[in-house]
């Protein structure tokens, strides 16, 4: 590693602010420049308790830009017993769809004001946990929860009293608002498609999720089967990562019954799965045809095109943001579902048009 | 847009503590639970100024476990002058590149018991400034900068008078902390490679850079043609996103000379590009080889995988947060520049073992 020390020029560079030698913009400054009491200033900045005549408002954000006043944000926040700012519990930042969730949440959350303090989980229950009483006792004014299971064990946030909204979450959860996605039907209208290719042995990439219960994605897949009069193809488990997709993808070619089509729990699964039958010199779609869950942006640029059902990452960071920080406070708890889109491209077997 | 309305179960889900109807837990409770008094409940939640002995520290620690209690985060960051938060403001967390450097950052501040506020610029230089001022306005203790531009405006961070390290920033920046790569060796070794498989003709496919200056990558690619003898490829100048490489590959596949390898400016482009030759039919590496740069998880999975330059995201993202929170204060501004390494798979031309 190369050091480069470099001295300092005194040029233009070096704003004329920063080259004054003086303290900090005070709220008497702003009051002074303004023409006004800190009082009032205190009103402005803290949009209230006292209302501030418009044109007096004026004069005083005048005042603030000019000076480049910045108000104590802790004296704030005691005072407003609010931080502004909302944390985000994410379970893998390297899945491209979480980042995409991540980016709209931070967007929905800036549109009101708030900041959003980000926390990864890398999968891990354990660094879930640490990082949620970590923002707990940041005070944060609510956190929103994409957990690493699909269970997640909420005794935790009910106990450390902060509001929660469950994202991606897309089973009912007694007293907290969640927000997820229709993995049932969404899957479904996959493998229906598939079918609709003359497929007739589909195999399911599943993710592995702790938990007693049958993923909607997995149920949507056999539903699709069943109601085709169709056998169930070879199931494989594995991470929700390429990684996890590729090892699934050698299984799938090495299994008894070989599918001619896949249907992959995640656009990350389909994307190991596509390296794996490359490397065995299979065709997609010709050889075998697959068809992925999530729409990440990365799926339109796969070889072939990924076909996917998309989840709305946008609506739900919305939603979700909403429902934690929104003007209506919830009594009751809310369950909501969004539905998905299938994203038809050529990886399913459909040509280019 | 279903919505389930669920009516609280009142069960075992609910947990004993969140159930008694009491007050938050407070620095007094404490003291009494742990016997001490709450000055010392103080000193060990804000580490100090006074020391503890590790006993009593100990019986402290306990008690705030057993209770549950939660410091005031803007109490306390009053009296310590600190928010123990750091602001990141990245370009565009929709490149993987930059999802992998965030959560870099992440973790590098969280072993130093910082929170992490999250920006994005969206590529938008307005949107970068208003970030760059909202950070300011909330306090963080620093701000790290991966900006928009090859060359920031750095008098808004001067002005602003708030710590700040630029990340990602491989030019020289006076008066300002930085942490680079190589662009210019490492360009110069992917395309040395390039040459090595025996390729005359290699194209540039360029990221778009505001300001007046060369890219390192752009003159690493010129030094290794200027080296061996050879000719400049084309060139062609696009977003440094999968949409541009797409683009830049269909502008390629139309220009008068024909390359027979490329060299793109980020993984990103390379995919884009990818998409172009496989949908004109060429065959990659065979007609037409490529390498690029940046080192994201995606190339691996890409097909074939991607030959790619990798910059030390980690070691960057460490460096940075060092730089900005560590121990030592910087009386002198330092720029450090790390190196990369050529990850060589089958994008180039060479065979898998």
């Amino acid at each position: 590693m190369r050091r480069v020390l470099l001295i300092p020029k005194m040029d233009s560079m070096t704003s004329p602010v920063a080259q004054a030698t003086r303290g900090p913009v005070t709220r008497k400054d702003v009051a002074r420049y303004a023409g006004v009491s800190t009082a009032v200033v205190s009103y402005v900045v803290n949009k209230g308790p006292k209302k501030v005549a418009p044109a007096t408002e004026a004069k005083v954000q005048d005042a603030i830009r000019v000076l480049g006043y910045r108000p104590n944000a802790a004296a704030r926040a005691l005072k407003l017993g609010s931080t502004e700012t909302i944390g985000l519990v994410i379970p893998d930042n390297g899945n491209p769809f979480f980042s995409l969730l991540a980016h709209a949440v931070e967007d929905a959350a800036a549109e009101l004001g708030y900041a959003l303090l980000l926390t990864n989980s890398d999968g891990n229950l354990t660094k879930e946990r640490r990082n949620i009483r970590n923002l707990a006792s940041r005070q944060v004014d609510g956190v929103i929860l994409s957990s690493v299971l699909m269970e997640p064990d909420l005794a935790d946030l009910e106990s450390a009293d902060i509001r929660t909204v469950l994202l991606n979450h897309s089973a009912d959860a007694p007293g907290f608002n969640s927000v997820g996605v229709d993995l049932f039907a969404g899957a479904k209208s996959a493998v229906e498609h598939l079918i609709g290719h003359g497929h007739t042995t589909i195999a399911l990439a599943m993710g592995t999720n702790a938990g007693n219960f049958l993923d909607g994605r997995e149920q949507g897949w056999l539903q699709a089967l069943t109601e085709a009069g169709l056998p169930e193809g070879p199931i494989v488990r594995s991470l929700f990562t390429r990684a996890g997709g590729y090892a699934a993808g050698q299984r799938l070619l090495a299994s008894a019954i070989q599918p001619t089509a896949i249907f992959a729990s995640s656009d990350m699964q389909a994307i190991g799965i596509m390296r794996a039958l490359h490397e065995a010199g299979r065709s997609i779609p010709d050889d075998i045809a697959i068809a992925a869950f999530d729409g990440s942006e990365e799926a339109e640029y796969t070889w072939p095109p990924l076909t996917t059902v998309k989840q709305p990452a946008q609506a739900m960071a919305k939603a979700a943001v909403s429902a934690l920080i929104g003007g209506r406070r919830n009594v009751n708890s809310e369950h909501l579902i969004f539905p998905t889109t299938l994203q038809v491209r050529q990886s399913c077997g459909c040509r280019r048009i």
